[in-house]
């Protein structure tokens, strides 16, 4: 058979990794595809850069759709990132071209994902994107088709995992977030720029991919409700701990009738749930089938090794000609979802009040909740200080958010406050 | 596009269990096969036993073989069971006619799986097989597509639900054996006939499966060194707790140069290992690869409900016409793995010596350790109750297997002896 000529447009980390790769495990890649495979072209913005292997054994393109055209490349790597620009514009072009696309994207599939598999679908090219998410796992083959045959009704994960060495970081060494992430900078755990990791949008990214394949509905950003991990303090980690939770982000996309939940969130998580002892830069997902019932993958969500690994995998598949439309099903079956009203979400909470230690604290607090119709589990005050700041801690009944954001909100304005309160979702997480 | 016609040989828990889930799910498995699946022949013992659904909306079949060559089936699905007789014969049938094979037999491919093989890969037909292993776990799909382009050195896990469930439950309640069996058999955990289950066989025929493919080794049942759980008492799950352990049933394989280690055999575990907390009929695997480090899958891995979820993923694969080597590379790849020899394998070793309590006692069985070179780590006498009889404990430091099982042969014969000693390999797995 012939070999595969693939072109590899971007020689970052995953792009190098994917060389490497190629390179280390020639004879076992090559027999898995079923023929050889021969990186035939390549594209970054510098040659000149010392990436540990020799980039003039492969034919140079400056620009990247001069080499999803060219006549020797069958198969294009996009391995550049970003929603937009050139990474659009060349998938586009190799649909066009009829040649099969892998890719690491997720921001763009998150964004132009739907466009993207229509007209992939139409022209039947088949789009890879194993290293979109979790690298390390194989969770796109896992639920589009190892699980295929199952209903879901809810996914959940840890899908970052730079927030989730931070958190544990802080967990392990009581540091706060700032010093924790300057580490994990300069360990390389976290970029120069860590706002996509920190802020939620990452986990959302992935999250929207993996919603579309497994509720069959349109990928749709904006539908995740997203929060980050900044405002988290080694001593909200103290007081869950306390409390019989960890705290982790939390990507979850759960399905009732025709709404569709989904949210990346800082969650408090009991302590004996397999997700709550995922930790450093580990990513997990769990999620139950209605035949398969329970499933829990773990493994490293990023890197070169782990993302390396799953462009490969999608190189050995399209080697064999393997075609299935881009999210499992036809595009014109994926359905817009409702998205379900923050207002609707009924949740638990917990609540930290860093406040003046004087008599009547608490029972302002206590009205306000009463008012806004939500109903306390438990409280702890942490010290004792006359006149001083302390931190009051109060956890909810199930409550719906938007009586929670409204009650926090006057609780923050209250005279006896000492610095702005924090709120964070507790999820007893079904399995 | 054409409906897929599928024969279904086999209507017990795991046939029944496929029929149900393509009705329930209809839907959702047609849009991702991409065309409709149509059960158009059944096969079974008996034609009027009660299965919870209709069986005469089916063309019935007598004989399998009719079945297999009728022009109304597309793809079989053998899920008699068994290592050879009908289930042999018929999808030898199936491979010469061409027709794409969906089987759940592990016995079977750890058996005859290099010659089925052979010819499925001549012919260029598929032969799915996730079902065979850990059936809620796509681990077939994991290890021979998504994470097909590691090299591995290690594989591992818990592959058999009934032990799996017999160990956890005689940890929880600290029952016996054989009490436990009784009730796992009547919960349906356990089979009237469990000796596959508890003697390590059913594990052993996962593992070569799971070897053949991680490896490219062809499967051999002989190299896989089996031990089952029945000697297991709960006093040792109680020993290996205080000392820092769980107890599991763990299969195994490593490759180290030309030779290929496999076992399944009762291991003591440390508690902070993820598989120690891996309990009931769940099962686990767990993996290193080069590129993508560390990967952990868990879920159940038989019932009707998780079994039924594997075929269905493989009936769709079949409807997209989707084909690789059954061991994914061809036959010609497999090689002949040499096992290693049970004399150079080097582990730890948890005895427990049911001994008269006098003196002299521990000196002669280190006299004994002694002479065969077995280092002790660490001892504990449970008890004191001079001239009766008690457990005394050890652990001993790396040592070939071949000298523990000399100096226990030696030791079960001194007279102070009250009953056969107990013997069990302390894994503290890397990762």
């Amino acid at each position: 058979m012939e070999p595969l000529k693939i072109g590899i447009v971007g020689l970052g980390t995953v792009g190098g990794g994917v060389v490497k790769l190629l390179e280390k495990n020639k004879n076992l890649i090559c027999q898995r595809a079923g023929r050889d495979i021969l990186i035939t072209a390549v594209c970054a913005h510098s040659k000149d850069k010392d990436r540990g292997f020799d980039v003039n054994v492969y034919e140079w393109f400056d620009n990247p759709l001069d080499l999803v055209k060219h006549e020797n490349v069958d198969v294009v790597l996009e391995l550049v990132g970003g929603a937009d620009g050139i990474a659009y514009d060349l998938i586009k072009e190799a649909i066009s071209q009829k040649k099969p696309i892998i890719t690491a994207n997720k921001a763009l599939l998150a964004t132009h994902g739907y466009e993207i598999a229509e007209i992939a679908d139409k022209a039947n090219v088949p789009v890879f994107y194993e290293a979109a998410v979790a690298g390390g796992i194989p969770i796109v083959k896992t639920i589009r088709e190892g699980l295929a045959g199952n209903g879901i009704k809810e996914i959940y994960g840890i899908l970052n995992g730079t927030s989730n060495y931070i958190l544990s970081e802080m967990t392990k060494t009581k540091r706060a977030f700032d010093d924790v992430l300057k580490d994990a900078q300069e360990k390389g755990y976290a970029e120069a720029d860590p706002t996509f990791d920190i802020d939620g949008t990452d986990a959302a990214h992935k999250l929207a991919i993996l919603s579309t394949i497994v509720f069959r509905t349109k990928p749709n950003l904006h539908n995740i409700y997203t929060k980050g991990i900044s405002e988290i303090k080694a001593k909200d980690i103290d007081f869950a701990k306390t409390l019989g939770y960890e705290i982790k982000l939390i990507a979850k996309a759960f399905s009732s009738g025709d709404t569709l939940g989904q949210s990346v969130t800082p969650c408090l998580i009991p302590q004996s749930h397999p997700l709550s002892s995922i930790n450093d830069v580990l990513n997990a997902v769990l999620f139950e089938g209605d035949f398969v019932k329970y499933s829990l993958s773990v493994g490293y969500g990023a890197g070169e090794g782990p993302t390396a690994s799953a462009v490969v995998a999608d190189v050995i598949d399209s080697a064999l000609g393997i075609y299935r439309p881009v999210f499992g099903v036809n595009t014109a079956e994926l359905k817009d979802a409702k998205r379900v009203a923050e207002s609707e979400n009924m949740c638990r909470f917990y609540m930290r009040l860093p406040v003046l230690d004087k008599p009547g604290v608490i029972a302002e607090v206590a009205s306000i909740l009463k008012d806004e119709d939500v109903s306390i589990e438990s409280m702890l005050q942490h010290g004792h200080d006359p006149g001083q700041s302390v931190s009051v801690v109060m956890t909810t009944h199930e409550t719906a958010a938007a009586n929670i954001y409204n009650a926090i909100e006057k609780i923050s304005t209250l005279r006896f406050m000492t610095s702005e309160p924090c709120l964070i979702q507790i999820e007893d997480l079904t399995s």
